[in-house]
């Protein structure tokens, strides 16, 4: 079908897929054409892996599912066009089998590929497979799909469209730069990329390099949701190689925007044609990834209700923010477990939060259980971690009794040096936070402020403080957080050895402080995950190491 | 230096290393070549990177850990001679530095290789770098290493030697098969080799294929240990294309074998020369591999005491046994907690085995404990998840009042259905049995018996039960042990898909039932973790599923 005096109208068509529910996402890309067409596009344009979800590890070996994955792709160009869609021209992604062969008997190289299907007519035009396979930081593509190796370009309404998926843009050369001088009018490229802090500028970099070399336009369709231990941010866009947005879907939430090829951008609030939604400041960013994954996380795991054991401090409260955020307030639970240890000055603030926020609040002292185990004799940290246990059980009991996801507050200075008790602040299998600094915790609490939160200034300015004992404050043992963090960020983030901190100006007592907690720490966080593999992004494939030195020197 | 009218003689050294810990396992490598030129060897061959300890995953994208690695072989050839160890021929593995740009800034790329050296008079004589990179299963390779390309071979004392690493003998062609034709006289080949069962005659099967290509024997060295969720057995040995066994060192401990090339073989008993040490049988085997990774578990991560929760049953029964093995049963405290749903054949069931066992024994009932949170109201599930978590809390409070490993006891039925409960008879970092399914629990416990074990005959007849409600029997809510075992066989080790499983006969409802329960417990498992990620090898990488439908059909 010719496209007659006006421009080729894309739909980018942002949407939350779930890996394993083949069905569940062809469903998800039925109903958005439907929209697409409604809406006067030709093109739509779906996420990295659109019909399998990604990332989808190894299910690539099970044979049920990969059969699955490559039938359902046909079916779906089927069941387009059974539903009127079949003229639209419609970019999915999914498996593309490889040799079955190989997944019999002893596998050790993989054949599948990571495969962008054109389907159109009720038939699969054509097909790319994605040829950069990221295998660091969270991905393992190497582990599962083959390279493919052939750059490929459509002709459609008289326009030269090329195709990549994801990676093919972040490096140099590849099928992408096999482009060059192709004189297409447009790259289109699907993506499931995880947010960090700061990325969309990186994406939008990627563009005007790309932009420059092959003389378009990127459209970058990405995938947006939780899944288990990422959260893909969506913020699709249209940028020209002088960076130029010409069209930007949201982030954090589904979305399809529609941009025609060629057009003018119009502004946020003008509709969804050509348009440019604003994104938010970084720390909303931060606290939208928050809500968004923890959200997705009780969503694939059954949960639409959520409890958060209340402490007085500013952790359980933010994540107290952010499950009603994304559970809805009515949905939420505070329980307040105060212990002879607890201040007033925690009580009140638990108190008034639970009631400023709305949730449904009750309040458990635990003295009387404490109590109970005075026969076993506890001293010093066995009593203190008791304590902790205690909360971790009625937090535990509340949730088998009435249901609801159990949230995990640690953020990720606790995480990194093990400042938690295994099986007692440690319950939960979700922490909002646990990626969060705990310094970056108070800036990201005093923005939640300026969006209608309710964390008081008592609970902003506090001494942070596990009240197992009393007087109890965390800098008794941790150096202060602003410190600690630096270092942690240097240790973590940077990748850092020791040598190379202390060149950096850091205190020595304090880098082998922290360093020696970190490493012993390794052996508690794997028994005790509390949600994104990425929180300790640098020691997620760590094996144990000798507690007893420090070797990264 | 030449060696006169007698055999090229070789020791093969199999010793545990230790990951991250290069100063210490450079320190058994000195040590271990002392003992081989006390005992006139020419050749020392260690396991696959012997030095940085074998698998390091992430740690490779290290860079104070990598320059400490690479500086490490270096050092340690000098070391050597000045150990008056240099005219010694010591291959030793660790990391080979690849570019470090690639590690810089933005790595997408592995640029490292996994290296064997050959060290002798206190300079490296020669390397190789492994070809075939294993990545399934546990491995991971393709991530953390580029692969090498050049077969190797060198030259000794008149005879020439071809050389390989792990991965390399298990395939066809690459660097070994490029030494067909070259009349080598031995092929040796160092390996970090996870033991599964009947994992040695396959590896004897490696050895009469390459044997048979390349016209010569094939020396494998394997590492020996556990390190974290692996265990290496060792079995190092010489083996000809006929399938002649030429020497043969033990399992699952160190060793030292010496093998004078073309000398015949001599028996067990008769010294380290030659010798073929004879291995157990394969229940043995399993006991064995499952005391080494627990013993070496609590070694790695700083603990020599255990403490296990025992209930009467047959699982806590043989982890006890396990326990005694790995630390000594003076280390080891059993803690029977009864409750008013604990049978008196349970309690007697436990004392009779805790005596006869002779470790430390301790009751602590936990009756006056759950009335204490009757004023929770809980009910059903919830209750009796109480009780399980009370004896959790006890048992984690044991071990930090008195220090201690609690040892989990979940074997693999229990993990890959989910029964269990999270933060109850879940705590504990690692389960000796958690790759073992129940009905081999049996069989594993029957084969302790006939070594010294003292697990009853009562707690080998009797019906499995949780005893969390009175009466309660597990085949209430699962399918009998045997049927639930043969299910999870096809679906967890077998790979099978549902309609597969049908075909194969297996009973509909049951089939859907255990698939069911399996994906359901994938969320409790990831929370959860109790030791070999191995332990539901399929499910390794996979994500969360949808759980309100079976996907594998």
């Amino acid at each position: 079908m010719a496209v007659e005096n006006r421009p080729v109208r894309f739909a980018m068509a942002q949407i939350d897929t779930f890996v394993g529910d083949i069905a569940g996402n062809c469903e998800k890309v039925v109903k958005a054409c439907k929209k697409a067409k409604a809406n006067d596009a030709d093109i739509v344009v779906f996420p990295e892996m659109t019909l399998t979800g990604y990332p989808i590890d190894d299910l690539v070996f099970k044979n049920s599912f990969r059969y699955q994955a490559s039938d359902a792709t046909r079916q779906l160009a089927s069941a387009l066009k059974d539903n009127g869609l079949g003229d639209l021209y419609v970019f999915v992604g999914s498996l593309g089998l490889g040799s079955l062969e190989a997944q019999e008997g002893k596998i050790w190289y993989a054949t599948d590929h990571n495969r962008l299907f054109i389907l159109h007519e009720g038939e699969i035009l054509d097909t790319y497979d994605k040829h950069f396979l990221p295998t660091y930081g969270v991905f393992d593509e190497l582990r599962l799909f083959a390279p493919g190796d052939k750059a490929v370009t459509v002709e459609l309404f008289g326009k030269k469209f090329g195709v990549a998926i994801c990676e093919d843009i972040w490096r140099e050369g590849g099928t992408v730069g096999d482009l060059r001088g192709d004189g297409i009018d447009l790259l289109v490229s699907m993506n499931g990329s995880p947010y960090n802090e700061g990325k969309m500028k990186t994406r939008y970099g990627l563009a005007v390099e790309k932009g420059t070399k092959l003389g378009c336009p990127l459209m970058y369709v990405n995938q947006v949701g939780g899944q288990d231990d990422l959260v893909f941010d969506g913020g699709s866009f249209v940028m020209d190689g002088e960076g130029n947005l010409l069209a930007q879907a949201r982030q954090f939430a589904e979305d399809m925007v529609f941009w025609d090829l060629g057009a003018a951008p119009s502004k946020d609030g003008e509709g969804d044609v050509n348009v440019c939604r604003t994104l938010g400041s970084l720390d909303e960013q931060v606290y939208s990834n928050s809500v968004l994954g923890l959200k997705d996380y009780g969503l694939k795991n059954g949960f639409d209700k959520a409890i958060v054991g209340l402490s007085g401090g500013i952790d359980s409260a933010l994540c107290a923010e952010m499950a009603a955020d994304a559970f809805g307030k009515e949905n939420v639970t505070c329980i307040f477990m105060p212990s002879p240890c607890t201040s007033e000055r925690s009580e009140e603030d638990a108190r008034e939060f639970a009631k400023a926020l709305g949730c449904k609040f009750e309040e458990i002292p635990i003295s009387s259980f404490i109590s109970a185990f005075d026969s076993l004799g506890l001293k010093d940290g066995a009593e203190e971690n008791l304590h902790s246990r205690i909360r971790g059980m009625i937090l535990m009991s509340y949730s088998n009794q009435h249901g609801g996801l159990v949230i995990n507050c640690a953020n990720k200075s606790e995480l990194a040096t093990g400042y938690f008790t295994m099986y007692g602040d440690s319950v939960g299998a979700y922490s909002p936070i646990c990626d969060i600094y705990k310094s970056r915790v108070y800036k990201i609490a005093a923005y939640k402020n300026t969006k209608g939160g309710c964390i008081s200034q008592s609970m902003l300015s506090k001494a942070p403080s596990a009240e197992l004992h009393p007087g109890q404050k965390d800098c008794d043992v941790l150096p202060d957080y602003e410190t600690l963090d630096a270092i942690l960020y240097a240790y973590i983030e940077e990748n850092k050895g020791r040598a190379e901190m202390l060149a950096a100006g850091f205190d020595r007592a304090k880098v082998d402080q922290v360093i020696g907690l970190v490493d012993k720490a390794e052996w508690k966080r794997r028994q005790c995950p509390v949600g994104p593999k990425v929180s300790l992004r640098a020691l997620k494939h760590d094996r144990q190491i000798p507690i007893t030195q420090h070797f990264f020197e």
